[in-house]
């Protein structure tokens, strides 16, 4: 199995039962999470050797982090302790006609005041197979726009496969300040999440109306690749959103000049979506890390996603058995 | 904005958890409600100075009712304390192919047994924009027929705007019953809530098949309006009961001879459909206090309508600018 | 009514709850339940007397089992107290695309451990009308293989008309075994449910791919009558599995070479489906118990089995007459 | 074992969670129970035959208190079906410093409306060895005043022995009432629980400071054996309040001119109170139907009355071995 | 009833349920709360008109502090809207021999940083009878230690009476930093709520450790009585702490040299003491407000307090009636 | 730190939760644990290095307690996996009066079905400190017998310093067969943990009554040392239990012919008793791993103790930091 490291933030989800507003409830459930975490407890799920590196204070929210972190295998050498507070956020879970709303309270963390210094980035990279990061963290501070920068660069010179998912938050910042940033980063990236609205919007790319869906992504894909020829492959999906209960969801795999797509699934009855694409982002990386063949590759990403959809909290807790066989045959017979 | 009195009995609501009967189960949910506070509290959600005219036993469930009225910015002032007991009703939750069941226990309640005299009815009247008013309180006892005529007749003489919805209730009096009673009231109405059933078996109009459903909408509106012609606007919903937990909604509003319908929403994963009507009531009375075009009244009254269903709750919990902002793009997107 | 004797276990299912993995949660439901005692809490329902052969740990599951039969009126006086320890499985609850999960823990139970001496099988057959039993009972051990075959043969000796149901289960045997002990036990059977895939794997019958689905039943139906023309009649569902939450059902019924079908259901929105098809049976048992005619007879069988999926819990709370209404009308609205 | 038969009205007592007023909580909790039908619960835990007369609505709350008897061994052939209503009452859980409260909702019920007529009194006493009843049911209707007098009348004509328990409720009448009509039961009674307060006050005797509270006791039973002859023993307990959670609990059983008295019990950490007093009939009236001695009956029906304190729920879910045991040896270890 | 202005910060609170440690469960309950609107909420129910002066953020928790504030009869009119947050803390819930635990997170507020100018003030205090304000406002920023010293100064200004509590957190500053601010408020104030260790750390009076408890009391507050003759009278409680669910509470009023002590509480069973202080000013504050005896000023603050004891939520949510009830004979007896 | 190994069974508890029977329950909490486990979490939240010698199926269970064992820093690489099911057990909580009873459900287990030969003892044993083993393990099956005095007699060969804790469960064996095996064992052991009434039962030592309970425990380990002089320190507790929620603890400390012994704690309102031994010893063991004061290392191990009777759970999750604190000052106010 290989070695993968990730760098972000942690954060507590406190999230309203279905069917009632936050500003009725009386109750919150607990998730902690974080799209690079996500994939690494993810991947660690997988069998690969996952150090995440990270910053929660040193109070009991961050003592259950960390054990949230170890009891899915995660390395916890590297989440620092200390700063202020654990960046947080409500959610207002969302249920048929009615959206989730995500209401932040996540400035002046621990993770968005950590210093570059504080990381020991050349012993983390040693011997290590992928890097991991996604949009999100240069969001969060100068500091750690810096912190990613240096982290992808150091991951080439070190020849460490690296990834980047743009996670566009537009309640962190403007399209404007994130493209600025991430054109910085692109050319230390491998392999890419994004999608048509990044390429619009972040990348400048001028959309192309003409064409269906699917031939728009390869433009798209095409294009950055030309801006950017060290990238190896791209991924996203394509989900269609029903309601906030029912969804559907198509995974798209972009290498060597290819798209190659999954099934469609339409997901009903979905139990929480946060951390869906995260899920997809470690099936995407668990392939590429096993050499899997393409089609398979978006193929179990895909089915590693739907699943999660049916589970509360933001980690993927499937194993890669369970999300093969659901992938082949995806049956919901109950067995016994 | 503008002043509203409501007349109406509030219940104790006591619910079975989702999938257990109520033979079965050991625990209920308490939620407080009535046809004319459900639309009282979203008036006043929306800005409206709201009155409601009730009356609640002194003991902590009559506590209970006025600190969630207050809680909405209801004014309390005429909610008043005394008599037996409050009326109860039990809901076994209906899902998927099995409907809700309800089982009344509302006889002999401080309400049903107001009398006319206890309420000042020129004092509370002084000033107001808009009675609303349904059948269900006349249908109570006889004391509260007077009271509900009385009540309209004088809201006449105020040059109060007055609203009347059938709000029919197998459970609480006979069609023959219902419709003697209500042809009694129509006279003094200036906007009322009705359907097809309600045309043909309370108020005796012969039924139309030949004609679609919306046709047959426009004929016994138009044969109402000429039997009462003070009736100034009709509204109603045509919904499809796919099953408990799937409905289908459209919103109709006929005023100056015209019917403006809203789009039809699918809705599925049904929360909680107890008041559902009643967000659609006080979202077209707030579009007419307003004066809003029918068309936008219809479409953000039956908006508020579908987003009730997603709440626990008899009241509708939703700001104008929610029901606004659902009604122009209905996103169930996370917005993060 | 009839008096009606049923053989087989009694399990502890101790589920999670919706959208928790059993590796992630820390709370358990609890039901009790098996494949016969469902069907004879259903008829007991329905009004029949109803005797449960079985047999519980002394101890407080024990007790617990036995205050759950009494409360659904089934007599319990054949519900024999001893033995190591109650059969338990635990229920990963599935939902949208994912199925659910049963981990069995049942060995060495009190039940699986009984001697056929236990039980005066001749006493206990005395005025009997019908006897239940399936497929799961002789599956568990030795000597409830004997207990089963010479049940069936004495009640064929008291004229007691007799009720098989394979209720194939993967986990408790393979086909070759349950084909070999079945084949034993048809010569005494009456009533017979058991679908396309058990006359294929486990009595032999070629398949007839070339037939619709609803012919190649009656197809192989034709086949067993004339392998074993003590059968009178026989019945079976048809569901197909879109989700664990969406099912589609009809039920079949055999008797006198012709077979009768339901109206196909779409359930949506499922709360639990174990204990679905025992639903179905008691209803096909109930029917012809009383006489009544094929065609109602697996309507109402049908419409039992689709209101089961809507309560939690093995055994079917619903009387007959709910399940005639629903039925006839279906409706899912509320009422009030 | 022996037959038993009580009279007496089934309540639904919906209580709070400890912790939070009636007027704060969104969730009841669900009990079935009334004074003489927990004592035939707990009798019939002990192995009598045990039949309850009432009267339930026939609606689901009337099926759910016939399968909770019916879970607890009780006869339910005279649980008479329809009326209008379950009788029922609010409890505000009380804990630590502040005491429960009781909002009754009871009046118009289904029993309180029971006709002399519909009860079939001489068929229900043949062979009954006790019958026992409380001074809530002549409480709650002229109606049952008779019905509970005649009930008396016969079962001394059947030979059948008499148990009343005064039982006074201030809120169900004034002392004077209920001192009247007593004095007209008490000639019928072989088996009587009362206490100095309803000496004092409802049979007009005179206090008698001078004396401790033991031989106050003595001195009230004599006197009233002076007056009714037939009173063949009498019982109660002394109980002292510390707070909700924390009272003393001590037996009385005067038999024969003599006092018995069991321990004095500290009970802390309350879990339910309600039916405390019912647990400790129980066990009087189990103790003197097996001719125990009365030293051991009263140690018995204490230590029923103490386990009853900690577990939720009217009805006393002990049987008589874990009585014994706990009134032995009362060892509070876990067994492991 | 008279005019009440507070002013303070509303923190959420999020606490475990009993038992849990913070760093293992996944569940929160939700309290508003902050000391100065627990005493407005009490006022309140006493009958006072009263206003809190606070800023919340504009968001769906803003919107549930103002629901809580109005279901409690409070004034939302000066309750502002905006800035970044609302102030939060954890409370790991304590029990036994395990004390709780608060983990503060309530930097950078939108109350901390509200400004002097935000806040009309001379209008609020318009026809204000009582201020009040403890030492937690000052604690929070600069801009509070001006606006608390101005309002102060304002209210004497306008002949409001002015009441202060210390309140000292030391999570929050010294003890050199707050009595540096106090000593400026000091001059403006009424009535004073202080304790030994206030007057000793804070104000720096000599410890006089040869007295008794009592007498220290006296002590003390004649010595601040000579530095601040303003101060017409001082309260406070003195609580020992057996254990995190057992205390001992005692009132202390001192007015005109004289100090009024309630009897000795045993609180057991401890189910909140977050706000239990507050109430116990709220007592004193009404009886001021009202005019009582000092004797019986004290034994109604305390009793407020004690009962406190006995519900989850900072508010205390007793009446008048209910406080002096349990005052006067504090009977734990069900009412029935 | 220090290598810590030890060797037992991991249970899934499944409890009632607080005033439910198990026979009235509907949902049942999770907990993992086993007395050598709880040993081993709390060592290893000590900061130790601790292996669990256990086996566990390859089900969901097992994973689950494999998750659990990693949050605590506990190492899993001899967790193995296979065999059966996981060891259980029902626990219907006590409270007050009434003592909590265990239901085990644990013949057949994955661990009591282990061979000697799946364990690599000598690797396992490798640089290891201390090895911790108590009498639950040999008491399972004859496997595990020979594997437990083989494991004590390599761990000496490798001068490993050796814990055991007599840990007698009348439920499993009986006190011949434990005495016989112990005997055998206790060659091998470095620590011991026992009681008087081990000493006299199991190993057949007179007792003597004349004795104070303190200088019988002094005589008790003075005889045991006679027969084992390689035994080098004992340890045990006081227990005296007023009721299933109340109890006092004094902790032991026999070392070098004298006893240390704490304070005494009177622990109220107890949460979870369960693993209340394992923290005691866990607290001795770490005493003796760091070479503290036998005064200090007894009492900081009944302060961990009596700690872990306020959490649920059987680990003790609670820090040396928070130990000490607690054993040094004990308060219970809330720190704010």
């Amino acid at each position: 199995m290989k070695k993968v490291v990730t760098v972000g933030e942690i954060l507590l989800r406190l999230s309203t039962e279905m069917g009632r507003r936050l500003s009725q409830t009386d109750k919150l459930y607990m998730h902690y999470g974080g799209a690079e975490t996500n994939v690494g407890i993810s991947l660690a799920e997988f069998g690969h050797d996952v150090y995440v590196i990270s910053k929660v204070p040193n109070n009991p929210l961050g003592i259950a982090v960390e054990r949230y972190l170890r009891s899915y295998r995660v390395h916890t050498n590297y989440l620092l302790k200390g700063g202020e507070r654990l960046g947080t956020y409500y959610l207002e879970t969302g249920v048929g006609q009615r959206s989730a709303q995500v209401i932040y309270d996540r400035k002046n963390s621990s993770f968005a005041n950590l210093e570059k210094e504080e990381v020991p980035i050349r012993e983390i990279l040693h011997n290590t197979d992928l890097l991991h990061i996604t949009g999100i963290t240069p969001a969060l501070s100068k500091s750690l726009r810096e912190l990613t920068l240096s982290t992808l660069k150091s991951a080439k010179e070190h020849n460490v496969l690296t990834s980047f998912d743009f996670n566009y938050r537009a309640k962190l910042w403007s399209q404007k300040e994130a493209g600025e940033v991430i054109k910085y980063l692109l050319p230390y990236v491998d392999i890419c999440s994004c999608g048509e609205l990044d390429a619009i919007h972040l990348l400048g790319i001028k959309s192309n109306v003409s064409l269906s869906k699917k031939d728009r992504l390869i433009y798209y894909y095409k294009k950055i690749e030309e801006m950017y020829p060290n990238i190896k492959c791209f991924y996203s999906t394509f989900r269609d959103v029903t309601s906030a209960s029912t969804n559907t969801l198509q995974g798209n795999l972009y290498v060597n000049g290819e798209l190659y797509q999954s099934k469609v699934y339409e997901i009903d009855h979905i139990v929480d979506r946060v951390g869906g694409g995260d899920a997809f982002s470690s099936g995407i990386l668990h392939g590429l890390l096993e050499n899997l063949e393409p089609k398979q590759i978006v193929s179990f990403a895909t089915a590693a996603s739907v699943l999660k959809h049916t589970v509360h909290g933001d980690g993927n807790p499937f194993s890669k058995e369970e999300i093969f066989a659901f992938a082949n045959n995806g049956s919901s017979k109950i067995s016994r």
